[in-house]
């Protein structure tokens, strides 16, 4: 079907499977409906980052939706995968992909649902630690996200997709989503700024409670920083002393430029390196 | 992995495959991120119905989005569907699925992606054509199907399936969604309101264009209706001589109630009407 290499084993429905023969029903909702869920999570040399806290908001979020959550041992699933793909002395990624299952057409969820459970891994993109390390340049999309159910991680990525793909023809990382005059984040990652003396967390609709963003909010405040959570209007991104991006693959990377413009002086901040040591000493231990 | 009976069979890029054996890779990148965009058309008796349009949507969102267009003859493919379905002789409808395909991970798309394409199809629930002849009952959701690309039909229809399940919790046939104060539309429908002597088409952002909608406001036209497209208020539903909802499926279906309030006389209108002659009889030629 596609000329693209798939290589190394996920596990569907808890069954080590290979990667390039791993296939779902085209009546799977996941595939019909996007009606699924989804985690991220990184693993540092073997080790689950914050599984409690992602399979938490897996577990509501299914629960909301009325999704049946399967009963497994998603920590152990994950362990198995990582050493089956030769992962476990790397820093690696898994993803949760977890759908209501096949069912028949119609939006109404089937009575009984079966749901589909895939878990996938790999090595994380050495450009993001390189990202980590330097900082990275974004800009400011025409865009948001989308509020509908935005507090729900569900695999509809079609705007991060564009997002990313606009970021990438100016030569930036990511592009940031922008809605009713306020940032939203971006495409994959909350927003962080700081401002006068003040760390600000970006909220508003279309915000996902991000596990990262809520783990540096806590460390934030366990270093004493005065933190607010707030709707961030595009234009205070500029004049911020610092800007700075997280998610559970890259923990947190420090925004140099916005559309061009230096952030701060033109480096990462010393906010953020703070938070930066103490996030990934935190997943080293 | 599922109890539900898939019967008959889909076309898997172009070819026949039963049902219960039509598989994609979970690597799909619709199944991974919602990069994908849909049609669903109605099929009278072997015909198709407005088949141009729906491509020609298709075919405008793909190039939008730099999905690759397939080399085939989709007319061809859901007669040859219908055919084997046994729906030739029905009030049927296919579904075209067509996503980006498999890609490695990562938002950005792939350089070279074999698109997957899926038809499927099948005999249009009698529900809906008594729907059709009565008018039903919907209710006002406290949400709306969010913007974020809503000009495109994509596969994201999770705020859909949440706002049937609330309809279908109080005994109503559909929801409508409500975003900054505006009527959207049902979760799988256009609306339309007629108040004084005017047809109002509900717009704004997270409307899609819906193919009936166009050709119900090309008939109203021919028919001397006064037109307009506008942002329609929740609270002037209940004030309006009649509300309607259009999609492919259904064609066009009257509201006689909304949140328990009768709408007009609480029985499908004469503008209701002549547009439902206009569009049907269009379709039985």
């Amino acid at each position: 079907v596609s000329g693209v290499q798939l290589e190394g084993y996920v596990l569907l429905q808890g069954r080590l499977v290979r990667a390039d023969r791993a296939r779902v029903s085209v009546f799977d909702r996941g595939f019909q409906y996007g009606d699924a869920l989804i985690e991220t999570l990184r693993i540092d040399r073997g080790g689950i980052i914050a599984l409690e806290p992602h399979l938490a908001r897996l577990t509501a979020s299914a629960r909301a939706l009325g999704i049946p959550l399967p009963e497994c041992d998603w920590a152990r699933d994950i362990g198995r995968l990582i050493e089956r793909n030769g992962l476990a002395t790397s820093e690696a990624w898994a993803r949760i992909t977890l759908t209501r299952g096949v069912g028949p057409r119609g939006l109404l969820p089937p009575t009984v649902a079966t749901p589909t459970r895939v878990v996938s891994c790999g090595r994380i993109d050495p450009g993001l630690l390189e990202a980590r390390r330097r900082g990275v340049a974004v800009i400011r999309l025409g865009f948001g996200r989308g509020a509908a159910l935005g507090e729900h991680k569900h695999p509809f990525y079609m705007p991060s997709i564009v997002g990313k793909e606009m970021a990438a023809a100016r030569g930036a990382f990511d592009g940031l989503f922008i809605a009713a005059g306020a940032v939203q984040g971006a495409t994959t990652a909350n927003l962080f700024a700081v401002v006068g003396e003040e760390l600000i967390a970006a909220t508003g609709a279309g915000v996902l409670p991000g596990v990262t963003r809520a783990r540096a909010l806590t460390a934030a405040q366990a270093l004493g920083m005065k933190v607010g959570r707030r709707r961030l209007a595009p234009s205070t991104l500029v004049s911020a002393r610092e800007v700075f991006l997280t998610n559970s693959l890259f923990e947190v990377v420090p925004v140099v430029r916005v559309d061009g413009i230096r952030v701060g002086s033109g480096r990462p901040g010393p906010w953020c390196r703070r938070l930066q040591a103490i996030l990934l000493g935190e997943s080293i231990r």
